[in-house]
């Protein structure tokens, strides 16, 4: 089968332009068929400052009201997807910006509301690979926002791991699926104040452990379910690294965290 | 040929949503290949206000600097494209929304300084008609929002009727193309003061006269004008028309104002 490699990125390298820049080219360079998946950083929270719009707040996490949802969609499927298009377009590539509701490619539901509602945040059930696989035939390399749709007219605020484990599941039936989960840290620390402590591999049978001993916490917990129901459903390799780490991906078992089944 | 169909809609139409909902309605009833070029409307200048970002304005019109190119991005290539993908979508119309620089869709070079300087303005220089043919072919219809770029990374506010009618004339080469400028009156009126004078037909012998008498003047003149350029480039008909006159095509002929060579 042919390789499909989807890179998400997300915190500094979104929020500090020249890092992006670096970035998009490594992943020009990167030969093959990819997707990019981006998240939104915190612009989307200094425009909501700037509008003077108040943050609802639940359990230390932010509700999308209508008001936030009109800005993480000028944000994250305006200003930063835009942005990034035309850095692509910029170095040759061929980017096609899109958000759940383009070419109906992820449709959701709106996460129940029990126990916490956090408002207009969907969950993913179903990604449109057959569309992605005419795009990739045409050589087009689709930049994906963390925005998805009902397919009923609403759109909605939507985590960005999710987007990308949710497109690697889909097109694992057709193409061998390596998905890269491309941040600042250089993967899976042992030890959160030493950045060099990368943990090479964890297997599904390490996750509980992990947890317990707090190696694993907060927002890398999902990070590694996602990645736990990717292997589960066919998709190749996922790896947590540095959004640098791309630059050479021959070597890239040395300085990233491999999650394994 | 086969006939490729291109609405722009501006004005009134997109800043109250439900005429949007009912246009686009209608818009998907229409069989065929179809394209829809939306205008800006109101809404920028709203976010910007709130915002607090002063309109630089040359000649009563406003400048697009900076802070204003990040606003347009935002709001006409985020929350209006996506509203209307999202609202398309819901009526199994299979939307994409595309700004210039999504599969470089449309290059542009910044309009001259001289004699007046607008800012990041973009006059179109090349429209990927083989792409927006790959598009058409799988039944996607293209949603463009009025924003260009250069290949240098570099986005620009622009016209949409200048869009539109660019993406006519490259259209041509291929395909049998019909335009339809859509917006609140009926068409161009002999008497501006009485929406039921429409001139069904101008020739393009006829549009200096009526320049001079003043019955076309402002922002119609540059419309007339696109109109006659897409003619002289292959274009098979351009009509100036009610949002609404698209319920009935066929009749449209006594409805609205139809541009001739």
């Amino acid at each position: 089968m042919e390789e499909v490699k989807i890179f998400k990125i997300g915190g500094k390298v979104i929020d500090q332009e020249p890092l992006l820049i670096e970035f998009l080219q490594d992943f020009v360079n990167i030969p093959g068929k990819k997707i990019l998946v981006h998240g939104g950083g915190k612009i989307a929270s200094e425009f909501s400052q700037r509008m003077g719009i108040e943050a609802k707040m639940v359990n230390g996490r932010r509700v999308t009201d209508e008001q936030t949802l009109e800005i993480v969609t000028m944000v994250y499927g305006g200003l930063l997807n835009k942005k990034i298009v035309a850095a692509l377009q910029k170095i040759d590539c061929n980017a096609l910006g899109l958000t759940g509701a383009d070419l109906n490619v992820i449709k959701a539901h709106r996460r129940p509301a029990n126990p916490v509602d956090y408002g207009l945040v969907g969950e993913v059930d179903e990604v449109n690979d057959a569309i992605l696989g005419v795009l990739l035939d045409q050589n087009v390399v689709p930049v994906m926002a963390p925005l998805t749709h009902d397919k009923q007219g609403q759109m909605f605020n939507t985590n960005a791991d999710t987007i990308a484990s949710g497109v690697a599941k889909a097109l694992a039936k057709k193409y061998t699926v390596n998905l890269f989960y491309c941040f600042e840290k250089k993967g899976v620390l042992m030890d959160a104040e030493n950045d060099d402590s990368v943990i090479n591999l964890i297997k599904e049978s390490e996750f509980a452990h992990l947890c317990e001993q707090k190696i694993v916490n907060e927002g890398m917990i999902p990070k590694l379910e996602n990645a736990f129901a990717c292997l589960n459903e066919g998709v190749g390799r996922v790896y947590i690294c540095h959004f640098s780490a791309i630059k050479n991906l021959t070597g890239i078992d040395q300085e990233a965290t491999l999650i394994s089944r």
